[in-house]
């Protein structure tokens, strides 16, 4: 008999971070507006980027549209893989020039963005595979290891380790690492990292890093990637995007790394990434090909220079929202290597508490930190892509309109 | 411990499709090649499309691109499901209007091709479902079900049933239907569809119905959807795609309809489309927004007329191909609902053979039939979504050079 499958049939009754996001979130703040038509809403809830492309990437976008116009220069599929050129780039402009790694354009897959390679990459894995996520964190990681029916450990990440979790204590297989970390802002050292490695290297685990964030980071001596961690290549399968480094939520490109020396067990040099690029040539045929002549763009000198302004504007926008948010007392973290702000919610306020109280005085709208997990309880998460009048209207009316957080009340 | 994906690694030691293609294909080419310098390929394997993007495409995703450049019209994360507009666009201007077909936009999905689409929709059922799939078939059916590790039931199609099968005799659970049928170029008739539909409707069976080619019907009273059969709404997935009418292969946009009232034993109407709703949310995150406007832009009138000249350019190439190798004697199907030619190979000669026959006498590269499964044996593919000089030249050395049947020996 055909009977629904179990595994995706467990989350009927629960509401995925899109559903809170946009349906719980989106509904309380359209009771207040409904109560309070006069009251501007600033919505700092979605880490979407609002800056345009700038110039070089649009440009590349035009000419390849105009390219698939014209009979002597359409190309139809891409290479299954991402199209060559941009892989060499990720490899030379972004790898080599920026952070010092030496990688293979063989050892990079192109994606339509992190979203679905965080998620999709569990299928290299046996399902009864064990793993560890930081608690709190992005919700995908979570969810994607709940649809594949996986066991899960949590490594809490708390003010006491600076959202940072030290290995886990029990054997793990797969262990996902964020950093700069998505919702707490906060970054890892080179130690800490190594502590990650030696643990993957000595327990048969592999790390998926998650480096989405990583244009953001203006702390010295931090690592931008796991691969700058000596042996990391052994054991780990980095993730990027384009999307916040470059405003490419939109257009869909990301990459993803799978070292030939990257092993398990039983599996030979070079198995896993050639795993995945037959799980590929099944089920997924790449991302459009004019979005990868963008961020074709986005590496090229030019690129580079106009993206990480648009990304110090974010952080100047992220600096300005803590500093306004401290200015009334209220304990901050993140901003600094990342465009959020991670608020300890003050008097003792749960998320959506502190979330209520934020709207209502503010018309300032977060996300409850519980919303990434239960270590995200008690905080709330501020996302500073958007514009800067927005932010300093904001800024204004926090200094303005919020209670000292002496006078707040349950 | 962590050991490899057992599913994934069985496909370690096997070619896919796509590796068949382009290394297997390729590398007898390659051969042939050095062996005969002067000697003109025609690459008819793949299935890709050559004609560019026309005029109302180009400017759409021109302008979609400027206006992502703008900070008045930028734009960041498109919908999960799509942009609305052009899923109200498929309802309206496609389903409606060519078809008359009645669906909500709700019950339309954008997918980044229909490629992911038909593998990843397997994910809505439970593990041990048993899959039927048509014996030649486009290989990611197979390779799909493979991989998600479910039992597999032939549909055989032969010259005898005109290469549409009739319902399984036994109880199988996910039925693929692909028609225009890649790789015989074949269509069913509303009766035959009919048969399916009544089939599933008393199984509790899912048809997955795959109608990329529909816009090369020219055979009259033919169902271009499966929902134009009564009652397939209740029973029936359809899969679609901008590739091969609007060549977008590159740019991977398509779409995946899932109507409300479509249930299995113990779902309720809705369910299985808000399962596929999270199951996007959490692994998939949308196709390009760039990419989404241009296939707005097919849907226009103006996109429509384009896009259908281009179609019938194809189709004339594949009529000019059929004639050609009818004039010498060889016996052909498709071509006319379909840019495939499907050839049965003469003297008994195996898919193989005749593929170094075609190629060694002609030039011209085909995919060997047995590349789409057992009941493709004995007969070879040749596409016809080429440039008409390039059909024209093919044609001209077939009739110069191609051997009578009668005097081929293996």
């Amino acid at each position: 008999m055909a009977t629904k499958n179990l595994v995706l049939s467990q989350l009927t009754g629960k509401k995925t971070y899109t559903e809170i996001v946009f349906k719980q979130v989106w509904g309380k703040v359209e009771t207040y507006q409904a109560a309070h038509p006069q009251q501007k809403i600033f919505m700092m809830a979605f880490g979407d980027t609002t800056q345009p492309l700038p110039p070089t990437v649009v440009r590349a976008l035009v000419d390849a549209a105009n390219r698939l116009g014209d009979p002597k220069t359409y190309t139809g599929y891409e290479d299954i893989t991402g199209n060559s050129e941009l892989r060499q780039a990720i490899c030379a402009n972004y790898y080599r020039e920026k952070l010092g790694v030496e990688l293979e354009s063989a050892e990079v897959f192109i994606s339509d963005g992190a979203q679905s390679a965080t998620v999709n990459i569990q299928e290299l894995f046996a399902p009864d595979n064990i793993v560890a996520i930081q608690n709190p964190a992005y919700p995908s990681f979570v969810e994607g290891t709940s649809l594949a029916g996986r066991f899960l450990v949590n490594l809490c990440c708390q003010e006491e380790n600076n959202f940072v979790p030290k290995p886990p204590e029990q054997k793990v297989d797969l262990i996902y690492l964020c950093f700069p970390n998505n919702p707490t802002g906060t970054v890892a050292t080179l130690e800490q990292l190594k502590a990650f490695v030696d643990y993957a290297r000595n327990n048969q685990a592999v790390i998926i890093f998650d480096a989405v964030y990583n244009a953001f980071m203006t702390t010295p001596n931090i690592p931008r990637s796991i691969y700058e961690i000596e042996g990391a290549k052994e054991c780990a399968i980095e993730i990027g995007s384009f999307s916040k480094m470059a405003n490419f939520t939109g257009l869909r490109v990301g990459w993803c790394v799978i070292p030939n020396v990257l092993t398990i067990n039983d599996t030979v040099p070079g198995e896993l990434n050639h795993l995945w690029r037959t799980r590929n040539a099944i089920k997924f045929w790449g991302t459009t090909n004019v979005a990868q002549q963008g961020a074709i763009a986005v590496l090229s000198a030019a690129g580079q220079k106009e993206c990480q302004e648009q990304v110090n504007y974010y952080l100047q926008n992220a600096r300005l929202l803590r500093n306004g948010l401290e200015a009334k007392g209220l304990k901050c973290f993140g901003a600094i290597d990342s465009p959020f702000v991670w608020i300890e919610t003050p008097q003792d306020l749960s998320s959506w508490e502190f979330f209520d109280k934020l709207l209502y005085s503010t018309g300032i709208v977060g996300v409850p930190g519980c919303v990434f997990g239960s270590g995200g309880e008690g905080y709330l998460r501020l996302s500073a892509l958007g514009q800067r009048d927005e932010i300093n209207a904001a800024v204004k009316i926090l200094v303005d309109s919020l209670p000292e957080p002496e006078q707040w009340q349950c």
